[in-house]
């Protein structure tokens, strides 16, 4: 751990006293304007004296946090124009947009993309009144922000969204604003380990600038409030050198940053040289900034007598009820410190000379074109799926591992990405458990900590990510996407639970950049969900989860797409098709054991264009309606319920059954609720409108219920599915205990079969010893009955 | 931040000979129970030579961190023995449990809880025979384990589970083993910070036990590849006195140990006496241990000649194939490694020299009643929530905080277990916020960083928690709930899903101990989501989520609760309801900005009894059947939804309608499906079997429909809810443009009510013009139409 002293660099005095000048007046305008969209919705440069009638009926917004990020993107355009370097900006602190959107208003992009907030008074007035205004702009930095890829409304993600933008991006250097706020997250405070996986060779640079302004909503904050050392020493355990920039005095702060600055590029540029042309290979210690500053910096000292600059009452508006005696006064004062008619010119433009502190064209941070990352987003050159199919002679004979084969077709998506390193294969330690090692034929793991000489596939420039945490991993692969790149999760289905709230937010993101016309499509977040619940007999109760599926399709329905592969080949098209898909969050789920195969690689074409269909050689209804449909969706419960038709066939051989099999779980949806629904028409010459359906689902089984409530025959579905009855056991037995097996199926069969009952007593006396004889065989030898491990269909 | 320099002391050599040997001893017998755990079925004290059907024909369970495991185990029995002090054992590592298993079993407990498992030879096969098998038990620390309260099957949550375990348990220290795989999740990360709100005098202590055995499942873990002074950094960054414990030879590790524990437990004692003897207030430096030892310590070196002690190949089952050449040979050598002749007599006991070892009776930490809370729980001594009610004249007139309200509850439930100290409030960060700032008048923030004189209720002794991250509120809450306490969480309702897997791995925790008989009742998890969807008009589309009701509800329906109390008083009665109910999650969806009030409090108690009821006052279907239900859950529905009425009252005045409103959201669902339901007479008495039900609902609406699909009239039921269309705007356009809004549910009556659309057609108009109106004005004026913001019922 190289230790370079950079204190005499940072008393360096970078800055002119024309420079520091100059500076504040740029600070001012953003500030000024910060202010002004907080409360104003009249009287924009104060052109007159303030009233009641100029401001917001409504206050919202945070202000604590806007001055500090003016002023590290005032110092960041300051590098950008002096190095000509490609940097983007990511605003970690909630609530920020107020001084995000005045930057980028100052930088002139604003207007650019919504021309009507003209670079004139009538467009500040514009810019002031939208802000948290009804049907206005959010106070996050959210997609309707140029130059944002981080919404920031959930606090915690800002640094893995950073790293994950830095990946592949050799000459882009991410400015990342962590609040002290966020830095009490738990996602925060692992991500800043995403430096043993950065290669300086391959990727870019992550700038953490860890903004301590004290407080939160009401509490200080913790990293505030230990002594510097100890601060110190948690971040050069986190491999970094932090350069502290602390104070509240504008000029020296002013000076105190650049310098600070001058010594964090300088760092990052030697860093990279080293690496690149020297061939340095020891893991850097990356430079970072701990700027400590007032909350609400440069905002009323006091009100009402009260301490708020420098205090949590800074955090949001610092004072809302502006008939209060003295507020609107004290407002009045608090815009006018920054002297707005210095600042913009007759007309309201921005004076030349602080206008001219902004970097040009797709250099502003705010117009970079990283932060719309459709733009440079490549397709991927994808070989061909169907080269990777399994053989299937007939259905249910053969024995394959779907992702072990989906392995081998990802690792030649990696080995063509290779030249524009334009895809990631990511796993929470879980790439080989998941069965997906061929990727690491292609390409090593991304490591760049200590290395022994008997590592296994750990390398510099690799492109599969693994760390212990779902949070990092989501949070780079976002951060990889957003800036128009590629990838592809792999998780314990159970686990994936862990990252629930960030694909909320990423759902979000999606749904709101899609109504932002210059926003251009990104590619799809696609998870395969394995080492899923039926499977997890030897892991136990707690590794058993199927509920993230329920979890997605809460978010719009032209967000989210769920698929259950049955088997090898129809999960090898799926995998295709969510990889050329943008603009989705793609849930896939599909076991990872060895399974029967069912479909060859030309019926599984088929049958995964239509999404849903029968399987006639499994059904024995061919031109008559059928007594009752038996449908299933995922890999166990197809396998389940292909055994429950054979068993119905052998004991009930003239009961005519409709088999399907449902691998995009939203054509069950209607129409009008999700674009993949089928027509009411389609769905009931599937199921019918009478007969019952007896349908084997892999997870919850409401939510098949939820879905097709709308449907005709929605009184006649029954569904098994998992009912949170598991343990550590066989995997035969995990279904028996939750009903999903092939006797549970055949009961519900005779039982909602009219007439059955009687005809099949004798089936179902049989079904019923063979549970009987499961439960003794598993307890006494430990291991499924050898009539069900070696079932097979044909 | 105080650095005792502990080299010296670590140097020590507190163990002699004779009780190295002993230690050792110990450890073999541990070791060798493990091992048997994971392979044995038969012949478990190799009485005949190893034969393969004396193996499981399933390996399963975890190896590699087990012998590290023990090796703690053991030497934290050495301190409670010598200091006759009260210490628990929580097993952060994943699959943990042949090691914990084990040592219990050596202890003693394991047969007194289970008494099968007997201490011969018959109950040591047993005991190998039930571990990872089929209906045995799972290879966690589970429920069903004696002495843990961490099941450790997700990663992240151990050592927030331990200070959540000595919160308020002065005489308590928990020893967390803290595996390296673990270290790298979020919230594991950030919980090293819990040592700022742990105070000394009213608390007990943390030991973390860094466990560095350097693998994860396939790949190596980021803290053991950083040099050791970097680690140590980051250990002294959070606050922490690292001692070192590293290297693999077991006499000498013994040794180092064992100064370790005499260094560390000196060290609480000297931290404890300071602060309740002496008054020292300064927050100490806590120490803690760092174990660095090879993974599968003890096991074979190399298996197939591949390196595997001290790798990744040790983390599972080290070799599974025992068919294949030489492996059963490996196992029997392995297993005859530990002498089990030497450590079990002739009839299996272990010999009596190692069997006093042990602590003895509830000093054994798998006995310790903390470790099995329901045992020291004492119910809480509540105020009578009626003195709390707000007056309701007439409903619909009056304004109250509903949350505000429950704050001067809960202040007075935190005055009353003062003496105590069996409470605590829990909020990330937003107690404030959620208007529950009463409590404060209690009992201030638990807060032992540094502080200034303006802090406002931040200190010592405080039974407020407060912490950016919900992960570690919920892991002290888990923790202090499982150690026999009572909580209480407030939460913005978007940001519950941060935890969503932990409140899954809960919830299977109180399933299955429900199963285990010896396990006592704990006091519910009980959360407060306010900050609702409906109310986050301000802070936008990333706050607004009301998702976290549909994932519990995939949870057992013995363990989940919801309830939507529609103001003050009834929230009053379900916040009491909750806090005397156990082994329960309990979900309490209430808004904290000023709503209208509809009951008095002896209408609140007994609308909150049924949990469903008709507002007779509301309704003007009496004696007759009505010609629409119109029915509602949530606070803000239920304003939309009697506003609708209210509109209807107006145009269509000879409408029959009739109105319900849910508090207990489990009503809907049938009584085969929860407690709850309702009897399907009941529910078609006040649904009607045939009439429209225009529901408006707090949140996805679908859920409703997921809930009641079984029930006769399910196909009339249309619900209003959240569309997942959300923004900036006004709190009445929210409801707008969700279509929850009065006028939205007016028209979906006239749609659904037959023979109404001609008739009120003119009405329909109107409504349409309203919304028009809306829209003009909240985009001119910044709030709602002054006619919706003075709505009033009566």
């Amino acid at each position: 751990m190289s230790q370079p002293v950079a204190d005499k660099a940072l008393e360096a005095q970078p800055l002119s006293a024309d420079d520091v000048r100059a500076f504040n007046r740029w600070w001012h305008a953003a500030n000024y304007l910060s202010v002004g969209q907080i409360y104003l919705m009249g009287n924009p440069l104060l052109r007159e004296p303030l009233r009641l009638e100029h401001t917001k009926p409504r206050l919202l917004g945070h202000w604590g946090t806007t001055p500090g990020l003016n002023f590290v993107y005032l110092h960041l355009n300051r590098i950008i124009r002096a190095r000509d370097t490609d940097v983007i900006f990511i605003a970690g602190p909630g609530h920020g947009a107020p001084g995000v959107v005045a930057s980028t208003y100052l930088e002139g992009t604003y207007t650019e993309y919504f021309p009507e907030i003209t670079q004139d008074e009538s467009g500040i007035g514009k810019l002031f009144k939208q802000f948290s205004f009804p049907r206005g702009i959010p106070s996050h930095a959210a997609a309707t922000t140029p130059g944002s890829i981080h919404e920031g409304g959930e606090l915690g993600y800002s640094l893995s969204h950073a790293y994950g933008a830095a990946l592949d991006n050799p000459d882009l250097v991410v400015g990342c604003v962590i609040g002290d706020g966020e830095a009490e997250t738990g996602p925060l405070a692992t991500s800043w380990h995403s430096n043993k996986f950065l290669d300086p060779r391959h990727d870019g640079a992550v700038l953490p600038i860890l903004h301590l302004n004290g407080y939160k909503i009401a509490n200080p904050t913790v990293l505030a409030r230990i002594p510097q050392p100890e601060l110190a020493a948690l971040l050069r355990g986190y491999g970094y050198e932090p350069l502290f920039v602390e104070g509240h005095e504008p000029d020296v702060m002013h000076q105190k940053m650049a310098a600070a600055m001058d010594v964090a590029f300088d760092r990052i540029a030697s860093i990279q040289k080293a690496a690149r042309e020297d061939g340095d290979t020891t893991r850097p210690t990356w430079p970072m900034i701990v700027l400590r500053s007032p909350k609400g910096w440069t905002g009323p000292k006091t009100v009402d007598g009260l301490r708020t600059e420098g205090y949590w009452r800074a955090h949001q508006v610092p004072f809302s009820d502006l008939t209060a005696p003295g507020h609107l006064q004290l407002l009045e004062e608090w815009l006018r410190s920054y002297h707005p008619e210095d600042l913009f010119d007759q007309e309201g433009r921005l004076h030349a000379d602080i206008a001219a502190l902004a970097p040009t064209g797709a250099r502003r941070m705010s117009d970079n074109p990283h932060t719309n990352g459709g733009i440079l987003k490549r397709p991927l050159n994808l070989p061909d799926f169907q080269d990777y199919a399994v053989a299937v002679e007939a259905p249910g004979r053969t024995i394959g591992e779907a992702t072990r084969v989906l392995g081998t077709y990802l690792r030649d998506v990696m080995k063509n990405s290779e030249k524009h390193r334009n895809f990631r294969v990511l796993a929470p330690d879980e790439n080989n458990s998941n069965r997906l090692n061929a990727v690491l034929d292609a390409t090593p793991r991304a490591w760049e900590a200590e290395t022994v000489d008997y590592d296994d596939h750990l390398g510099e420039g690799g492109r599969v990510m693994e760390i212990l945490s779902e949070h990092t991993c989501q949070g780079w692969l976002e951060g990889y996407l957003l800036t128009g790149r590629h990838g592809f999760l792999s998780c314990y289905e159970a686990f994936i639970h862990i990252v629930d709230s960030m694909v909320n937010q990423h759902a979000k993101w999606l749904k709101t950049a899609k109504e932002v016309p210059w926003r251009r499509p990104i590619a799809s977040l696609n998870y395969l969900l394995t080492s899923h619940v039926w499977r997890q007999d030897h892991n136990g109760f707690s590794h058993q989860d199927p509920g993230f599926i329920d979890h997605v399709l809460n978010k719009k329905a032209d967000v989210t797409r769920v698929y259950l592969p049955p088997d090898a080949n129809t999960l090898l098209w799926v995998a295709d098709h969510c990889l050329r898909s943008y603009d989705r969050i793609n849930v896939i789920v599909a076991g990872k054991q060895p399974e029967l195969q069912w479909l060859d690689m030309d019926a599984a074409i088929k049958h995964c264009e239509q999404g849903i269909g029968i399987w006639e050689w499994a059904s024995n209804d061919k031109e008559s309606e059928p007594d009752v449909v038996i449908a299933c969706a995922g890999d166990v419960p197809t396998v389940e319920a292909l055994a429950a038709v054979k068993l119905l066939r052998e004991h009930v051989p003239d009961l005519k059954v409709r088999f399907i099999n449902v691998v995009d779980l939203l054509t069950l949806q209607s129409k009008q609720q999700h674009p993949h629904g089928l027509e009411d028409a389609t769905f009931d010459a599937l199921f019918t409108t009478d007969k019952p359906v007896i349908f084997a689902y892999h997870g919850y089984p409401q939510l098949i219920h939820k879905l097709i409530y709308k449907r005709s025959n929605s009184r006649n579905f029954h569904v098994h599915g998992f009912r949170e009855e598991g343990s550590t056991t066989t995997p035969f037995d995990m279904v028996v205990r939750n009903n999903l097996d092939r006797f549970h199926i055949v009961s519900n069969v005779i039982k909602h079969v009219p007439g059955l009952q009687s005809r099949a007593a004798y089936a179902q006396q049989a079904i019923n010893d063979k549970l009987i004889d499961h439960v003794t065989f598993i307890t006494k030898h430990g291991r499924d009955l050898p009539e069900i491990e070696d079932w097979r269909w044909s």
